[in-house]
């Protein structure tokens, strides 16, 4: 047993696939494709904290909250936020617990988690993160006049609300989290990033409308829980120079310097693969300890080296 | 310091009154008045397990799947259950972290939790639990015939859904409520009488459609984390013999064979009173601890004997 502590980033693909619907049956089946891979950790000993994004569901719940809203008040983003942590975690919960069966007696818990951000921080004058569906112009037009909200146009699909992505600073829960990881309780936690809140004073947290990137509040994460390492489980097993081009080059262990330097010259893109390799570069930097980027079902194949891409330190 | 575990089991009242339409803002000040009185119990020491209803927010939800269902796939009743331990956990989570503030450190979780039935409980060929709005008799006929639901005519206001209402067996994350409450931690668990699942074989959960009792949850709850109390706070400030007659009687402190004979008598109404006193006998029982049935506001005056109901053992 190796007895060591790892995060685990689980993107989008992990509960829902592109094209999908997203009905209880798919998802929950994607997450039994996902959690196979966890549970193999959990046998060799690794004490894992999951983290999970939640686009797809909240876009869902957003909908459902326009669609229902002649009846019903509509919730706050970070109140559907935190309804996603509660369906995708008790899937995660239940799926992983099964998995494991009796010979594995670990406790599996998910935490409802709130991650605080800085009321200062520049995404509050500049938001950038598209939430829920498209729409007209118009209704787009409407929402920012009498509500103040910002919206963009996407090439010919139509507009899009906009909330701001502020910096995840500090993970109101971690010191459980922490705790419980080290108990060798299986946790899932910050789902969909954590729930966004600032904090008008000590303690003193209060939700606010925004989304914070799942990338870099699994960083977040790793560092406060101490993790040894960082894995970032994708729909690619690893992360490419010149991606798409006639020189594409797929890398295997990579060091910090040469992560920088590919991340300088633009090879990873803003949407997809940049924040990805930013929050690596980042938490190899702030901890010395290794980063991860791979696909679902390479998690072990990456820790040995026999897949994925690995930020090493030096 | 008296260092005693209470689990306290919160009425509906406690999230939303009575003819308020249930938008973030309402419950969000309800919520502020039930926890002073939670964290005036932290504070002299009580580590303290919370438990919730969610009958409104789940109905809340269903109407919003109802309405989105032409966009979105409609959720099992089970996921919009977990999606209420996500919303109202994180409520609760957020004040009683501000409420506590920086004199009394005390850690603050919500956990999603699943309660096992048994999935040969009568109450699944015998489905009474009303859920979600009322709608035409039409409507109740197609959902019976093509979907074989059960709808029951509620006098003047229409049809209505029930589903099953098995008894709670067992809490799956019991082990862990219990160990972060010795820890000191204040745990919200089991809201909406928990996740309904019931267990193919070991480990193995699914979940089900039913809704479990809260009071019974509670009981269970109560039991499960080795709690020395239980207070069950609703909208009362105590329990009465022959309710809203002349010879109305309210009462403090009384005995289990007094609690047993008056409910045997038929002094409780099954629909309010009768499951909480039910629920506050079999602890007592089970327990020999003392059980409390009161108001929102009244739980410190309760465990001193100066307002609420107590049954004692003996």
């Amino acid at each position: 047993m190796n007895n060591k502590k790892v995060v685990i980033a689980l993107g989008g693909n992990a509960i829902l696939q592109p094209g999908q619907k997203g009905t209880y049956e798919e998802q929950l089946k994607n997450i039994e494709l996902t959690c196979l891979e966890i549970v193999s950790l959990v046998k060799i000993g690794y004490k894992v904290v999951v983290t999970h994004g939640n686009g797809p569901q909240v876009g869902n719940i957003l909908i459902q909250n326009e669609k229902g809203s002649g009846l019903v008040p509509q919730m706050p983003l970070f109140i559907c936020g935190a309804q996603t942590q509660g369906m995708i975690g008790f899937m995660f919960q239940q799926t992983l617990k099964r998995m494991l069966g009796k010979e594995n007696p670990c406790e599996v818990v998910a935490l409802i988690t709130q991650v605080v951000v800085d009321k200062n921080d520049n995404a509050f004058t500049n938001p950038t993160k598209p939430i829920g569906p498209f729409y007209s112009k118009e209704k787009a037009r409407l929402a920012m006049e009498e509500k103040g909200e910002t919206w963009v146009e996407d090439s010919n699909r139509g507009w899009r609300k906009v909330v701001p992505s502020p910096e995840p600073i500090k993970i109101v829960e971690a010191g459980i989290i922490r705790s419980l990881s080290e108990q060798g309780v299986l946790v899932i936690a910050s789902g969909g990033g954590g729930i966004p809140v600032i904090e008008e004073d000590e303690g003193n947290y209060r939700g606010v409308e925004a989304v914070i990137d799942k990338d870099l509040a699994g960083l977040r994460m790793a560092i406060d829980v101490g993790a040894d390492s960082f894995i970032i489980l994708t729909d690619v097993s690893s992360v490419a120079l010149n991606y798409g081009k006639e020189n594409e080059r797929w890398m295997g262990s990579i060091s910090l310097s040469e992560a920088k330097k590919y991340m300088e010259e633009g090879h990873f893109k803003a949407g997809s693969m940049g924040p990805k390799v930013r929050a690596c570069i980042r938490y190899v930097e702030e901890t010395g300890n290794e980063a991860i980027i791979t696909s679902l079902g390479n998690a072990i194949k990456a820790i040995n080296y026999k897949a994925g891409t690995v930020i090493k330190p030096l």
